[in-house]
């Protein structure tokens, strides 16, 4: 029992946490640990969340979308009120630079996200409503019940587990989530915990339907999003973590939706160095560096054609290295696990051009790094030599022909996004069609001449990609209305009676923007009677 | 080595199997093996017929979906130019019925399953093609690799491996299949993968985009359904097989889609029985008894109040359980697993109305067997009293009250399908209220007024369900288009040049009947340069 810790948020309540440990932050720009003391949460009190859930979940169950738009909406107003204290907590928590990153990028893209949402929820055309008019059969995806999202420490607000994209999401299909806040910024996330329960409150959702835990045991983990109150789970974060997690759900049939580790290969192609290599590099080197190369999408692998270009290419780029300034790391875990992961690389064959060294001053940091290895290492040992290297480093691989390249493509995991650097004038334009296809099926999201690190809030957006990725390459954890549709179930009426169908379902549609396939059409018009 | 077993269907040639064993058919009529050997494939073989599919699939990766459609109704044309033999050898395989069941129900509904996925392969609407012109950011749902089917024993055309709703969903998409018949009808099967071949081949599809092999190894099953070269894999039927191959596919990311037991509750309300009691009677033992009562939505189970209207109906089905004729059992596994499921039944508390003795005659078959059950003892015990008794047989649960009633329900596992019974006057209506939202919560379908055996194909069906009917709530096995997009990935392309963008993203669009979703609106337009 620690007494002095931070109440958790469970049953509409900020409530002592029943747990026997606790934890605090560090502040990565010092390593000192910051003064609030965070529990660690016992079953008992996760049992509690789990059965609040329920509770809201079969209160709120069918409601219309209205009701969730305006409970997203608020919140988004309070987070914008509050941005101050949300971008303080922020910086001190992770060290990420308050302008332009938290202040300026993160958090109106973290409400904006909200209220997309919003207007998904209210609009209801994500649910895919369908009706057989001549069988008298119809369909639509619902709720699926209390989701579990975990969030990664790397974005304390566009993934925060109570403030992100997959909060956004669980809440505009209708359902409650217990959010399990990530460890390194649980101040930050108890603001939006606070600002949520009060938007909760304010448009009169149940109890219930927003809670906050900050940290449970691995075990205490695996029995929340396996227990039969869950319908599902968000978790984004370490590969070892989540796959534990995936097993646990997986064995139960509970859908969990995850987004791993990802290197993100850029494929530079000759005539595109020929035109403009300072211009790849400085792009490069920005996407690479920029957060440190804390992001999900940071382009850890770099595929090049053997030649003079690509030489200098290379040199450029560590020049840019290391004269680059270093962004601080998120934490001591990250700074470990980047030392390591460079490490397993430089086991595995490939050569230091700069960098693994220890960064500079108190703070987490290690100092920017670039490796190579030549494609014929590469395709003997593709295992290891794609293991992650979380942050500010990055690995060129230098093919020797486009047949090297090809099997160089052939070996790489699934991961979030590939990318293609190809000339204007069209001298890149056959390479580029023999080595696409196979880039293609390893990737979520294929770019031409633009670095991935950008992940637009767009309804096209595929933030997924093929195992170890994420754990379903159907799925993406940005873009709504296709986000939405991750925590949901497919409901079917057949011959039910009108005036028990869902008002989405009925001849008569709820309102002139929900989109409905009607006999194999697409409408937003009435059946007739 | 069999020399003398039948060969199997790989990479465009009937080839003689490497397996070293073989094994036979049964006709259930008679008990007697039938004529023909059929080989288990050796995993040198599976192995080669992976290789097959994925050369297939580079191949026809990005084919317009007007070639996948065109070999779809070629092979439709085929079956039912062969129908004759197909229902001969189905019905000697199967004990199944000719007709109405086999020849003018389920050939039909499977050369139309098939015509159906061909349009749905033609317009392409059914890969969601999502475009955001303001960002320039394009996705759409692609086919996922090549699909492993495993078919089920109790359809020998619908559900077949090479001829099925699995497999028409596969090609629909765009992917190679290889198919795992089912060892109770290899016959049948190994004439649609006559036609299916043949099929391919006037099409001019890739060698290796169908191929048959009949049965493997329980560890050779799961080395195909998780090798690399696999994109997904469809599986119906029984339990265990069915978890074991989910656990093996789910541990390196690879979605399998199961469709697993269910008991399908019908809950009939006491003035429905009061108006219409023989009806639902004759309606019931219809759906329960008609095939042997071997669907997947057989109706196992029946919830009533306690009442004298409940004690005539009981009395009434019984004696009509007792006059009916007696199906043939598909063969002695589940003559076996029913009689096994009934004793578990028993043992736990289930009293025995009639049946639970062998049938009559040479055949496999099992007397129609009727079960009841007290609420209260189903609550103490539910999961062994959701013991599936695939067949001809079903269980009364009598309730004391409307709240023994919802407690039983809270108790069911997921299913398929859940059916209310309620009257026409509007007696009921307050009870259908009451226990409508949690029958909703454990099926994928809710049927008024109607037994759930039907499954029509039609794209608002979900045959579908929560965990443990099928393995992830959000999909369908029947109904076009959703079903098509359980073989699929999401690809996005951000800011890809015009030129290669899949003809179905770019901004004039390739048919006037294909629906896109451009910046959040339906359309089968073009996009205004």
């Amino acid at each position: 029992m620690s007494q002095a810790s931070q109440p958790v948020l469970i049953d509409g309540r900020w409530t002592p946490s029943a747990g026997r440990e606790a934890f605090t932050a560090v502040n990565p720009a010092t390593r000192k640990p910051l003064s609030d003391a965070y529990p660690v949460s016992s079953w008992s009190e996760i049992e509690q969340a789990l059965k609040a859930a329920d509770r809201a979940f079969q209160a709120s169950r069918g409601w219309p979308g209205e009701r969730f738009a305006r409970f997203l909406e608020r919140y988004a107003d309070l987070i914008d009120a509050r941005a101050d204290r949300l971008v303080a907590s922020a910086h001190q928590e992770t060290g990420l630079p308050v302008d332009p990153r938290l202040k300026n990028v993160e958090l109106p893209r973290t409400s904006n996200q909200l209220r997309q949402a919003a207007a998904a929820a209210r609009e209801g055309s994500w649910a895919l409503p369908t009706i057989d008019t001549k069988q008298n059969i119809r369909s639509m995806l619902a709720p699926i019940g209390p989701v579990a999202v975990f969030g990664p420490n790397n974005f304390p607000f566009a993934f925060n587990s109570i403030a992100g994209g997959d909060f956004a999401a669980a809440v505009a299909a209708g359902n409650p989530v217990i959010a399990k806040g990530h460890s390194s910024h649980p101040g930050t996330t108890k603001l939006f915990a606070e600002a949520a329960q009060e938007a909760a409150t304010e448009t009169e959702m149940p109890p219930g339907f927003v809670q906050l835990i900050y940290r449970t045991s691995h075990d205490d983990g695996a029995r929340l999003i396996s227990h039969p109150l869950i319908g599902a789970s968000g978790y984004t974060g370490a590969r070892s973590a989540g796959l534990f997690l995936k097993q646990m759900a997986d064995a139960v049939g509970k859908p969990i939706y995850l987004e791993l580790s990802s290197i993100n290969p850029v494929v530079i192609l000759p005539a595109a160095l020929s035109e403009r290599a300072d211009k790849i590099a400085e792009e490069f080197t920005g996407s690479c560096l920029m957060g440190a190369g804390q992001f999900c999408t940071n382009p850890g692998l770099v595929l090049m054609l053997a030649g003079p270009a690509t030489e200098e290419f290379i040199a450029g780029v560590t020049k840019r290295f290391e004269a680059a300034p270093v962004g601080t790391l998120l934490g001591a875990g990250v700074e470990r696990s980047l030392t390591e992961g460079i490490k397993q690389l430089r086991e595995a064959g490939a050569k230091l051009l700069t960098g693994d060294k220890p960064g500079d001053g108190e703070r987490f940091s290690r100092a920017n790094t670039l490796l190579r290895v030549d494609g014929a290492t590469f395709i003997r040992d593709p295992h290891r030599l794609q293991t992650e290297a979380f942050g500010n480093a990055s690995q060129m691989i230098v093919a020797k022909d486009i047949e090297e390249l090809k099997a160089v493509l052939a070996c790489l995991e699934g991961n979030l996004t590939g990318c293609v650097y190809s000339d204007t004038s069209g001298k890149d334009d056959s390479t580029y069609d023999q080595i696409a296809p196979a880039l293609r099926q390893k990737v979520g999201r294929l770019l031409n001449d633009k670095m991935p690190t950008g992940v637009a809030v767009s309804p096209a957006m595929n933030h997924g990609g093929p195992f170890p990725a994420t754990g379903h390459p159907g799925f993406t954890a940005v873009g709504i209305p296709a986000a939405i549709r991750r925590f949901a179930v497919l409901q079917c009426y057949d011959a039910v009676r009108p005036n028990r169908l869902p008002p989405q379902l009925r001849n008569q549609s709820p309102s002139n923007k929900l989109w409905r396939l009607i006999d194999g059409q697409w409408s937003t018009g009435d059946i007739p009677a």
